[in-house]
């Protein structure tokens, strides 16, 4: 894997040299149907590779090369490939080998393509699936989205406080393939979870250790409900690769693996970034260019409709002061800084309370210490944005101007006074809303930047034309 | 367990009560110098937790009871505290203790440590350390930030391909507990990496079955200087849970595992938000409340002024028409509405870009894919919004303004078309810097919203303006 490492130094995450390499080879083996020799290559290959291949090649070919793969190489390449793909692949498949690549993923995967689909194939397809599969998915198909039950597999090691460590190697060596993971063994009695033990302890302690004397009965565990986010940061937290969901009866229901938390967390990144940019996320996993010109359109144009309308209450208030600025034009010229730097303030704070809400390191009930907080940092940011406005207003319009203008001075002074006002506003704004969207249950992410900026817009104009008008009124009169 | 669980359902992620609770329990058993007990009560608690409530202590008591903790717990704790609580806890230590602390640390994190403490301390430190971890600390040190070897430990467990199970086994059984993982095995021949074997393999085959004979030798890996968020990303892509790394003549140096991924994977969407929200990232694992109001400002302060100044460019465009705004003074009245709606638009391109380049769905290749996709993006949002927009003005200072205004509508004509033309080139200019900024090398995050902003400001204006003077032409006269 020499060409690998080539191509990651320079910054690409995909190994594209040796995937088209192969993809070419996989082709031309497809057309003089040697068959036998591409089932060999890819039983060889990551089956994340496998998918990236099957991604890259047109819909025919991929049906084509999908079911020459050998059964499990195609169901686990499945499991890697992307929604959009999955669901091409899906309607070209027969029932029959829908049925036989659901049974050989894993039940969370399967879960989660099932829940893509119409709900009249979703039916199809477990009528003919095994008793076994098809309540288990049933089940998984039940929890809410973005739960702890919607990501978990029900497919866990499942050990007993009274065997000894050799009975339980004995019992993975006969069970283990099923399992999601066998590097935390839970310990059930009576379906309650009474202990945990990591494969790490089996393997250090002596083969007739009894269970019960190497298990941690401190078992740290969530709830089927609880919010995906929540429970990958808490694996994160405790480092786990593997975290235990339970019923509301506290009954063992399902384990959540580290590749599905570590896919969450990117989700809800991405989610909250595109949020704070004023899109509305509709399938996080779905990437930049397998969405549709149309669909993009969609997600983005709510958002700046509301926003457009909401600056014309900003016009409005610029109409209101027509008066001011018609007796002293130079006012426009402050305007766009006057919006912009503001704007750019509460986008620093409220971005910090967004990610830092994200984290779990501040919470709603940290709202005066933001507000004290975020009050003495817009001090300093304001004074120190202020008075080099302020000097460069003198320096442009007064030292090298030559005289071209009147009542520069107080021209820095208006724009001086009312940036660090706005400094002010827009960093105590941008700290609360997002905590008091947390507080009412709205996500912090929607009150972010385009909102801030157009509340702070409204406010820094008002602040700057009245600030005018009162310095201004004993120069020129109101 | 059961508090946690409650705790979680409110969304928040540290099970505050239950630690209440403990660190009140500990600072009683503290004071009435029950001490045994209290090494009892953290030694079942898990690391993490025992590293909160150390952080909840003033910086007294925080060394207090680090120093009553027993030595492998207290440097368990030590490894998940922040490192602000770290550098306290250090400059109360002895030389002693913070060697005998450091050697009972995983070689990654002890060197995540020292690479934030004084050049003067950590000679020290590492003068007074065994010979083994001095030469392992001083190769992780070396590393430059952000690479592979920064983050990875030399800490795997090695195989020898000629090995059966059972010998793997009895191996781990006497050296596992230094591993990093146990979970996967590296086979390594003459120091270089020939093949891997997960520990299911070796628990689901026959104790005599040689490892060359089921370890995979299609072995995928990274080099040392790789950067840490590809490595992250690429195991995230192959759902690994560690990752071998080599250095230039391939042999292998170490290991990344998946609680180091994950972290990088979160530092580094931190910092990307930070950067877009110009903020200049300092210490990405640094909370909002463990930095200063001092670095607060030191961080916020460069990109406002920077971003400010260049909107007197802005200004000064808008002085250049001033004699069109003094003949119509209405148009002031939209100028907040045409700076904001495409800096919007800009706006949530370039966040698409952005997350597009860290995720890997786009690369600086696709630079015409992406400006042929928002040109038709921002063709139907243009025109939407646009259209309401004019619909709006007519409506607004026509129909409901029982002919007040003069003119309304060649205004709303005028804003219409800039409107539509602005959003083209808002979406165009944020699709296309963060590309460029990734071509020469750049952080695209760092081309990201207030950059994007000022720019489209000035660009829209100058549209609006020049529409004005065209549409207004016939009937004013400039």
């Amino acid at each position: 894997m020499e060409l690998r490492n080539e191509e990651l130094k320079e910054n690409d995450l995909e190994p594209r040299e040796d995937e088209k390499l192969t993809k070419n080879r996989l082709l031309q083996l497809m057309m003089k149907k040697q068959y036998r020799e591409m089932r060999e290559i890819t039983t060889e290959m990551h089956p994340a590779d496998v998918a990236q291949i099957l991604e890259d090649l047109d819909e025919n070919n991929r049906l084509v090369v999908f079911r020459l793969l050998r059964k499990d190489v195609a169901a686990e390449a499945f499991a890697y490939m992307s929604d959009e793909s999955r669901n091409d692949l899906v309607e070209g498949f027969s029932d029959t080998e829908i049925v036989s690549t659901l049974e050989k993923m894993s039940l969370d995967d399967a879960a989660d393509m099932l829940e893509d689909m119409p709900a009249s194939v979703v039916k199809r397809i477990l009528a003919k699936s095994s008793r076994q599969t098809r309540e288990s998915l049933n089940r998984l198909l039940h929890y809410p989205d973005s739960s702890a039950g919607s990501i978990m597999t029900p497919e866990y090691l499942r050990l007993r406080e009274d065997w000894t460590i050799q009975e339980a190697f004995d019992w993975i060596r006969q069970h283990g393939e099923e399992a999601e993971t066998v590097y935390t063994g839970y310990v059930v009695e009576q379906n309650r979870l009474v202990g945990v033990i990591s494969a790490k302890d089996l393997m250090l302690n002596s083969l007739d250790t009894q269970i019960k004397e190497v298990m941690d009965d401190n078992v740290i565990s969530v709830q089927v409900t609880d919010d995906q986010e929540n429970v990958a940061r808490l694996m994160q937290h405790y480092a786990f690769n593997a975290m235990p969901v339970v019923d509301g009866e506290g009954m063992l229901v399902g384990i959540v693996t580290i590749d599905d938390a570590v896919d969450v967390l990117t989700e809800e990144s991405t989610e909250d970034m595109q949020k704070m940019a004023a899109i509305i996320p509709e399938d996080s996993t779905a990437t930049y260019f397998g969405t549709t010109v149309w669909q993009h359109a969609k997600q983005r144009i709510p958002w700046l409709l509301i926003l457009m309308l909401s600056a014309t209450f900003t016009g409005m208030i610029t109409t209101h002061y027509e008066t001011t600025f018609a007796a002293l034009p130079l006012l426009v010229s402050f305007m766009p800084m006057l919006m912009d730097t503001p704007g750019n303030c509460g986008n620093q704070t409220c971005t910090l309370m967004v990610r830092g809400l994200a984290l779990g390191e501040v919470t709603d009930k940290d709202f005066f210490k933001v507000v004290m907080k975020e009050l003495r940092i817009a001090m300093i940011v304001g004074s120190i944005l202020g008075a080099v406005n302020g000097l460069r207003i003198y320096l442009m319009y007064d030292v090298f101007a030559g005289g071209h203008y009147e009542h520069v001075m107080t021209y820095a002074m208006v724009v001086s006074i009312s940036l660090f006002m706005a400094v002010i506003l827009a960093k105590l704004v941008g700290g609360m809303l997002p905590l008091i969207a947390k507080k009412c249950g709205a996500d912090p992410a929607i009150m972010a930047t385009p909102f801030i900026t157009t509340i702070v817009d409204a406010g820094s104009l008002v602040i700057y034309f009245r600030v005018a008008q009162i310095l201004f009124g004993s120069t020129i009169g109101f």
